[in-house]
């Protein structure tokens, strides 16, 4: 399914996929709501989970902090399905238009990971986060019950 | 400006900025067009890149080709006014809304970096990128004028 990367003009102007994977393995994936346009998460593939996610049409990520194949949605039900996929020019990363059943991406039960604006219109000599969700969307205790928080310090 | 991480509520659930750098020392941002609502680029920065970011209100990012902190715009003049800036969850990637100068931000000539599509209606067996612009904004071989192409293999 994958093109070898063999010169820069073919990745850049041509019409083959030759994705680029980290020394991890890994190719970032941005995630877009194809309704609202907001961005529910950033995520990562291996090469298993971006084959799977083309053929699928279901958005599937590599978690770094279990090391494995991430179905999206399996545990929550919230899966993802991909309306459209994106790669960019130098085709290191991937863009994700989906549709989310149960309407919500964030473990912490926000809609989107992306629930707090850093203030751009003051003074920034300490930065206090705004939130821009006011309300959870689903309470994770409920869906994960007990799992571990992949947030790691 | 950034307060130490150093418990995972208080990141996730706080009003203090606590970004994680990985083990390079960047941070990725998501970088959309305030106006169309379109990814525009995909990019890192460093601790450095952020808060000149939040201070001067134009995206600076890490160039990880040229090792070096990278005003955006500033050889092609397409700067990026920042109209928004989210933090995720576990404060480890970024999402910036601009308004562009010139309306691209794409090395290769286009307005968004993502061009291309991963076409998902049909046998994917072999995958044939798709071109989502037709025409470049701009010729990068006029704006650059021979700088080296980031785009590695």
């Amino acid at each position: 399914m994958f093109k070898k990367r063999e010169n820069v003009l073919e990745i850049e102007e041509g019409n083959l996929l030759s994705p680029k994977f980290d020394n991890d393995g890994l190719i970032p994936v941005i995630t877009m709501c194809s309704q609202t346009k907001e961005i529910l998460m950033h995520g990562y593939m291996n090469v298993e989970a971006l084959k799977k996610t083309i053929e699928t049409k279901e958005a599937h990520y590599y978690s770094r902090s279990r090391k494995a194949i991430w179905h999206k949605g399996k545990t929550s039900g919230f899966t993802q399905k991909v309306t459209e996929i994106r790669i960019d020019d130098d085709q290191d990363c991937v863009w994700l238009r989906v549709d989310v059943k149960g309407g919500a991406s964030c473990h912490v039960g926000y809609r989107s990971c992306f629930y707090r604006s850093i203030p751009i219109d003051r003074d920034n000599s300490k930065v206090v986060l705004q939130f821009e969700e006011k309300e959870k969307v689903f309470d994770p205790e409920e869906v994960y019950k007990g799992a571990p928080n992949p947030t790691k310090l």
